[in-house]
């Protein structure tokens, strides 16, 4: 007598929610592999922001979803500390749950049988069933093992026994110039990032996570994400940041193998062998002044970025796609772009040849007691290894943007490989 | 050589944006009149939620859009304190510029003529350019004046000479039981709920009218929601809060032409004459225990709100828009509807026939240092006159959900009527 329907009269026991999933995204033709990169849904998603709401992406592959995965709209983002009696069996059994929750969720799927209303009058309902009748919405739930799952960082016990087991390159991130960070917005064990087309498929999915870790992770600090601030595929229309910024540009795209495997993936030749297949995930909340960058002048602001507003072209000319010419002059003499515009200390010219995929969101929480929104960008970038940010970050120090930023959180993560049928994220971890 | 371009090649001064506006919506047949209720445009807003990003409302009309708008998916508010500084000329000042700029606005057009890039090189743009390239995505802006405006609340002055013009019927709410409200979330002299399918072409209009107003008002309070959690045309889905139910079904709808004339508008014969055609706003963030509710038990949820979790239908029967019988018992001969219900409490029949017109958002906005998600639902309800929703709050005292919610931030606003071509939102107020 209860289906999770939508809409319509009350029917058996398959709700909305899972034909959808199920039937839905099949007949659009829709469903494509985590790893695939490109694919038929995503010419789906254009400039005009109207994606496929029945796409859903395969959960277990190669590599985890939510990384090349074309970035999905809207993001929520949580970060957890593990209980202190959580043991190792214990960090087993929620990673278990949660994979397999995931798998559910990003198919359109309730969190699990019976779901929001399909179990006993007498017991809470095991989905919390605000996205019934919602399709799949693109949704990817991508999981991130911080410095402390492996006993490293501040007062951090080995207590899963997996100190020998951690990769070398994990740890908190160094401080950085201009860094006012708050621990409250800072680090955490587990990760999840949630990224869907629609914010109540993402926020369902972070909830619901949360639940099931009840009593052996606790929620330490969360994001939504309004926008997201990068393309990870050619097929999608370049986004704007909140300065008006065409954001993410030279972005590594997904159809760009050679560079995802050399800037994205961990490789099976690089240490530690559990991590094959994976990537380190930092997570940087990046408050954006943004008052006061409205009060400069427009060619200032274009000078201290290195493009033009409008198209996004660097300002040693052409279109947004053309690459910075960083010894182009002016009639002056004076270089086109500046050696410390924002392009030019990022450019992977400057660093050594580091590229990373970003895949940050603009934010907007509320406002600050001067009455200043405070919005900024939630910074997200997959690197193969944590030094890629750290060496770009660095070069950044001289950058005039600074001035109108200020980063409040900080967080790096280690990110499995993909999960195999059967398995439970991290897996080769624990064996 | 620098449109405000959103893709291709620079251009001359039109931008994309503006194209979008200006024809997309005209060529989609789109535009549609902000008190004309059910339109074509509305049926494209469907329960996969994906609404036509070239729509773009009438911003001049009879009543001020995003009342009876079909509610968009997106919601950014914002209250603002006028500056002490601020008198009467800089008052009108302010409103006129505010409403120049949410006319253009409203249409996918930027803040102001020369907009993010097509002004000087030396002054600071006109418009910050975030919205560059993106459609008019169904925009609607609506303003509102609080107590203060009249010289009434804690500590107001009468600097703008409009104390006996104040609407009798507009005072702070009264405490109602179980109020918890934060002063900084609380109030405001002036407001302006910014509604759109696109939660990126919402921020940008607030962040504009919010820059407009520097040195003259400053925000107060502001709140983004991620979720629409009413309907207001028949023609929408209806959609779910975060106890995962569907919220408003009973819901004044635009096409209820007696009901918005007797619920909603303010008419002719009502005091103060400056105010017909307008409404009264409600506004109040209430925080939801999310964690708590999800331990309860499917079947005393239901009790609790009198609803099926699924179809919405009422505890008597039927589907979801059969009308709740209170009388039908069942076996035992208790109501199947329980009298402290939050469907029977907040029903017509409970509250004298009132009825309002809500317009409410779910919202996240990270979590406590418990852990527990900082989620709820940030109501608006629009009315004839604040007591429609005193006498409900004050009927709702018994409501069992209340375990479950803190009312944290809380505001009234008088909304004005219409605003004609030339005028400026309020001009009757000024006369």
């Amino acid at each position: 007598m209860r289906g999770g329907d939508g809409g319509g009269p009350e029917g058996g026991g398959v709700s909305r929610r899972q034909l959808l999933g199920l039937f839905g995204a099949g007949a659009a033709g829709a469903a494509v592999g985590a790893a695939g990169g490109a694919s038929v849904a995503t010419a789906l998603a254009n400039a005009a922001g109207a994606p496929d709401p029945a796409r859903a992406y395969a959960f277990h592959g190669a590599h985890q979803a939510g990384i090349t995965t074309p970035a999905q709209d809207r993001l929520h983002f949580a970060a957890f500390d593990t209980d202190p009696s959580l043991d190792r069996d214990g960090l087993i059994g929620l990673l278990t749950d949660w994979t397999n929750a995931a798998a559910r969720l990003t198919q359109g799927l309730e969190v699990e049988e019976g779901g929001a209303v399909g179990g006993s009058d007498y017991a809470p309902p095991a989905d919390t069933g605000e996205a019934q009748g919602l399709p799949a919405s693109g949704l990817t739930i991508t999981f991130g093992f911080g410095p402390g799952v492996f006993g490293a960082g501040d007062g951090a016990s080995d207590r899963f026994g997996l100190a020998a087991r951690r990769p070398p390159l994990l740890e908190p991130l160094p401080r950085f110039q201009g860094d006012a960070l708050v621990p409250e917005l800072t680090g955490g064990d587990l990760c999840i990032q949630a990224c869907a087309d629609d914010p109540q498929v993402a926020v369902h999915a972070i909830r619901n996570l949360s639940r099931i870790a009840f009593g052996r992770a606790t929620l330490r600090w969360s994001q939504l994400g309004f926008g997201r601030t990068s393309s990870t595929s050619t097929a999608q229309a370049t986004p704007r940041n909140l300065f008006g910024f065409k954001d993410g540009t030279a972005n590594v795209k997904s159809e760009e193998q050679a560079a995802v495997d050399e800037h994205v993936w961990v490789a099976a030749s690089d240490e530690p062998s559990w991590l094959a297949g994976g990537s380190y995930l930092v997570a940087r909340r990046i408050r954006m002044i943004i008052e006061n960058w409205d009060r400069v002048q427009l060619g200032e602001q274009e000078q201290l970025v290195g493009r033009s507003k409008g198209a996004g072209a660097p300002l040693s000319g052409g279109t947004e796609f053309t690459e910075p010419d960083f010894a182009a002059e002016g009639p002056t003499g004076a270089p086109l772009i500046a050696p410390t515009a924002h392009v030019a200390l990022a450019h992977p010219s400057a660093n050594g040849g580091t590229r990373m995929l970003r895949r940050g969101y603009n934010f907007v929480d509320g406002n600050d007691e001067l009455g200043r929104l405070d919005a900024g960008l939630f910074f997200l970038s997959y690197q193969r290894s944590p030094q890629q940010f750290i060496d770009v970050q660095r070069s950044l120090a001289a950058d005039g943007l600074n001035e109108y930023l200020k980063h409040v959180g900080s967080a790096v993560f280690a990110v499995p490989g993909g999960i195999a049928e059967g398995e439970f994220v991290g897996q080769a971890l624990f064996a």
